[in-house]
């Protein structure tokens, strides 16, 4: 996996998710984005679900972008690739890549842009401790930039 | 339209509904016999939305059962077609067929079995209303039933 | 309807569509896209399914953009205005705005890329009449775009 | 895993799989029987795939049932347990228990009837390496069925 990323989830191609072209329908990707950042949560110790069970947030999706590179078919074996790219008050944007993991081929790339609301779909900040956790990622990723900008010069 | 079903909803069959086989995939077919159910509320002038908003009611399904015949495909204009078969207390099961509507072929035919939940998801009766409506349907069949058997008599 | 849109298409939110949010789920939108591009087709004469069957192409979706404004809600009435934005070559442009059809709110507006592929996936031309409607239809706006202006500058 | 299933398929519910009601809509456990069924022949050596791709057959479903008897919720792990019941020429009979994998709760039992057909639709027999590796497992069940019995009478 790619060092800028903050996780990688795995899914099997359904049958149900191709269509008559032979390949996976483009609306698929953006469940497959989910999928990411649930687990990207996950491996930050924290639940999706237990936001909205315990804080009453959601984060809902404002924004969508994806480019598609390649096709992704039936039964071939997926990794999404999620990082968080910002955190602004309620707003979170983070990206993805898809891909086929047998060969790593790159089938489609976006970024999904959200909003934390409240049960009345009002913004509110993120809770706490979720706040914490993806502030630690996104500076673990400034010191590692700034230590890659160092390297890049000594090596020259 | 048979005159046994109460109402009649039409669809066109979307690109995501397809799969690589290059026809409907069989999932989409509960899908649609909800479409079905929705509209036969409709037909006798009531909201399944309502039913949530103002009595807190949810139509949960319990079984489903489909035999499909042929194959719906991409862009094919399809007409559901609903009728109400018992209302037992909280109980009560519907009956589709869903037909090509270019050439009346049947495509699927299926039954669902519903129990009336509140939000708690314990069983409560169908609010009056509705029960009413619903039985006003099954009364009217009966009727046209033994009125079928007479004439069926008559015609010996 | 907007004067700059080329179609509008009508359908009614399923309840397979929300999620637990009480909303539509963000990727049914681009589904919703497809339904709106089909019907453009559809109006101009056109009928994307003969595209398939009687020339080999498909039109492969390449990239796509969403911005959510409002939620869709179960069993809204809901429109889809599509507009061709771009045609060079292979690859085509359309914008959508999906409006709730009751008071006219816009919900989610968004853009599709397309290249038109064949059997084996390669880029292909439009085959010719598919190619001429569409060209007929960026004419005419740009025919309007210039008497607005034109009208513009009178109204001073 | 209960001793008279052939596989289990483990998955984890996706927000877009539940509605408003805050449970998992039904239709999409006829997706995770699909996965159950492709689980079971990965299980079996076997891949639906190059069925598919080698043998130009496919298994269409002619008919399903299902009996929910709990829901699964977002995020819930769900374990798909799939037993072949019958195989006679070009149909087949599947049986699946879904269930929760937390604390082994029955969620949903079903069934799935499938005909092998080829390209054209046609009913057509399994492809031999295919035939006797379901074959074997069905046989393994008779014997164990014989022998359950024989214990059964030893016991009394």
């Amino acid at each position: 996996m790619s060092s800028n990323f903050h996780s990688e989830a795995r899914l099997r191609v359904r049958y149900a998710e191709t269509d008559q072209m032979g390949v996976v329908y483009h609306s698929n990707y953006l469940i497959w984005f989910e999928v990411g950042r649930v687990e990207l949560m996950r491996a930050m110790g924290l639940q999706y679900k237990l936001l909205e069970q315990d804080h009453g947030c959601m984060i809902a999706v404002v924004a969508v972008e994806a480019r598609y590179r390649a096709s992704a078919r039936y039964d071939d074996e997926i990794a999404v690739r999620t990082r968080i790219v910002t955190l602004r008050g309620s707003v979170m944007k983070i990206a993805y890549d898809v891909v086929r993991a047998e060969d790593d081929k790159l089938l489609c790339e976006g970024t999904t842009t959200h909003v934390v609301v409240n049960r009345q779909m009002e913004k509110t900040p993120l809770p706490e401790p979720y706040e914490r956790a993806f502030r630690r990622l996104l500076e673990a990723d400034k010191t590692q930039a700034s230590a890659d900008e160092t390297q890049t010069i000594e090596e020259v």
